[in-house]
């Protein structure tokens, strides 16, 4: 018999780590409560008719798709299994596939419940999204997105609620240190206008998006070699060179577009932006432009410094997501966290409470059978007073007892034999120095109930 | 454009559903922590190679297969492509399925873990399955399913652990007329062999399972058609009639299995497993069977009564499930409750406590633009206090957005305009009955500080 694996690219979760990325996920889920967030929870199979066309050719291609049940083979047509290719027989073979991200399966949420719902509409949503990219290091092809989105409203005041919701998350991680990247696509759109190049908009993105890699000069070199003059490329660099977000940085952006509506328009939309007074850490950054295709507005990406991690964090505005699906008008903005980035962060850091998980504090160990039932009845006073207590099953050997107790980290056992019962005072154990006492019933009872 | 929607058989859960989950699963998840279960997650991906071959033939049909990523038409053998059946073609297309049950990915996770993992190893684990099924009113293809076992272990106690588990969940539930059925394997094949037609073992159960629809005497008629004398369908069906579980009905299932080892092996089990003194509400019922495959003693099921629903929770004692992955020798037991399910009953009974969900209390109205600020900055420091606060973030009349908190339920707004910024002195409404106060900013917050 083979040994059983799990697919490439999945991970199994043990005990330990559920509880440090429920530590995450917990943090991140009652600041979300804390602004006004709701949970939603969507499939995990969505047709391939809602995903398929939303993440660009690349996207539909990390789509997985599920085999339709039943005799798949018997709605292929003649002509496609002639050619049997995969082109010919895949539409034929496959209507529903995993979900790609938790966005899209908002927004089709959003379409289906519109007239139940309440604009503006707030909703937070943490579920794990699967994509069949090649695994690497920090990648899988199973994680988990941790994403809010208010839909429905134009307000920038939704961004720096979004601020502020990264503000206290990273807080509550013990993150304070990080840093929000803060780009507009309306300032991308009005830098290519603005140098009378809108055509070179997609390559002057390219190069910008290559910032972090090859630097300002690399950077001008690339603009060059898409058709801007050294002028054009040594304005555009400039205008988009990461600094603090302040009113300084908007009145200087501003007196750059002097001429161009679109790009005042994004610059005007930062300094909304700023004017609710949010704590966050931003920085104006030029270069964002990820998910280009459906970001409007800003767009932001949060970092770690140092880490040596991307980006942790991200999201935009989207004036119109629910297009796609024939209802426009309705304007929203989202953001995500990365939950297995970030735990790949606060692990390298030891950032992660000592207590995450909630572990069994008493182990009772009868030394024969005839102490088992009172043991069993001892353990369930202790967990009606809330407290995690188990009995070790077996007759086995006081010493194993103990080892096994002390292997689990569980701190306290409860030795129970002939001579405990016949007094009634049994023996308490602590764990991690080896001192032994007698206590009573009551005495037990009492230490866990504070 | 086609309306989206979603795949059959799967559901969104809004909100107010979410939260109503919730409470099941954190009920559950309490109690499974008190008794020593740490969590366990595993992908929603295995390959199919660990699914298929132990639900049955029935089962392996209900598995939905993923398709291989890129050209996987390339892999399909010429002859299997000129064939062009839906046999022919599926095992070289699809390597892996989702999970159909959370007890085979447990298997494989100790088999691939057994070295590092203590035993007796307690897990919970509370996920998604998937099941191809036909949709129906209660059944889902895709459902949620709490697990809890305890592997590595021979002793009934982990069985009487686990009725205790039962008696809290249900406890916690405010499902405290739940009853547990319980049967037993070995008592089952006992009574076969007892009326000397150990042959006749899977029609008797055939036979049995079909109790609670055709009763005992139609169950009597189906023993005889089997093959079995008028006189051994009547002591088959006698000894499986269900009865409360205490001694005297132990005393009575030992006296007829005066000749019969495995059986009274059966008895000794379940005359064990009340040894331990739990409190949970126990029934013999030897009609039971379910999960025959793999269960090897004591079998469980849970129910409602008079809820019109089947069992939501079960179980059994599984000697050897291990074994399927080449590593035998760890005995199990493991009970799973079904979200779905008691959802369904608590939703008929009116069940949930009416505070669910941790909703938004107080929303900022701000009368124009220049309050927007002022009220972002307040509800920030509610949230500080741990008060999930909004601002409502259009420019839009006092009425729509005190309708806005109306149909939300959000209990309490906070109106300010230029007066209020003025004075200092805030108009606090209470949304249930109209009423409206002024309140300077430090009695805002002493207001929630409690």
């Amino acid at each position: 018999m083979d040994k059983p694996s799990l697919p490439s690219g999945t991970r199994d979760f043990s005990p330990a780590v559920v509880a440090r990325r429920r530590f995450i996920t917990g943090a991140i889920e009652s600041v979300y409560r804390l602004h006004g967030f709701y949970p939603l929870e969507t499939p995990a199979m969505e047709n391939l008719s809602v995903l398929l066309g939303k993440y660009g050719d690349e996207g539909d291609r990390l789509v997985f798709r599920i085999l339709n049940s039943g005799d798949f083979m018997q709605s292929v047509p003649d002509a496609a299994k002639a050619e049997g290719s995969t082109r010919s027989i895949a539409p034929h073979i496959a209507e529903k596939g995993l979900r790609y991200d938790l966005t899209v399966p908002f927004a089709r949420f959003v379409v289906m419940n519109r007239h139940a719902l309440q604009f503006p509409f707030r909703r937070y949503q943490i579920q794990p999204v699967w994509r069949a990219d090649r695994p690497q290091k920090g990648r899988y092809r199973e994680f988990w997105q941790c994403d809010a989105d208010i839909i429905g409203t134009d307000s920038l005041m939704a961004e720096a609620d979004l601020m502020s919701v990264f503000h206290a998350g990273f807080t509550a991680l013990g993150l304070g240190d990080y840093v929000i990247r803060i780009g507009n696509r309306k300032i991308l759109e009005g830098l290519a206008a603005q140098s009378g190049r809108p055509e070179l908009f997609r390559p002057m993105v390219t190069a910008l998006d290559k910032w972090d890699k090859i630097g300002i000069d690399g950077v001008k070199t690339q603009l060059s070699a898409a058709g801007f003059t050294e002028a054009e490329a040594e304005a555009i660099a400039s205008a988009c060179e990461r600094r603090t977000l302040d009113a300084a940085a908007i009145d200087n952006l501003a007196a750059r577009f002097a001429d161009n509506a679109t790009a005042l328009e994004g610059v005007d939309e930062l300094r909304s932006l700023l004017s609710f007074g949010t704590e966050a850490r931003m920085e104006y950054d030029g270069t964002l432009a990820r998910g280009l295709d459906y970001y409007t507005g800003c767009i932001f990406e949060v970092e770690i410094p140092n880490s040596g991690i991307g980006s942790v964090a991200s999201g935009g505005r989207y004036a119109n997501l629910t297009g796609v699906f024939g209802v426009p008008g309705l304007s929203g903005v989202g953001i995500s966290f990365g939950l297995d980035r970030l735990y790949d962060v606060l692990d390298a850091r030891n950032g992660f409470p000592a207590d995450t998980g909630t572990a069994t504090q008493v182990l009772f160990c009868p030394m024969d059978i005839a102490a088992q039932p009172l043991a069993f009845r001892l353990a369930a006073a202790l967990r009606r007073n809330g407290t995690a207590a188990e009995v070790y099953p077996d007759n086995a050997k006081l010493k194993k007892q103990l080892e096994h107790a002390g292997n689990r980290g569980i701190p306290f056992t409860v030795i129970i034999g002939s001579q405990e019962i016949e007094t009634g005072e049994f023996t308490f154990r602590h764990m991690l120095n080896g001192s032994q006492e007698k206590v009573t019933e009551q005495e037990l009872y009492s230490r866990f109930r504070s």
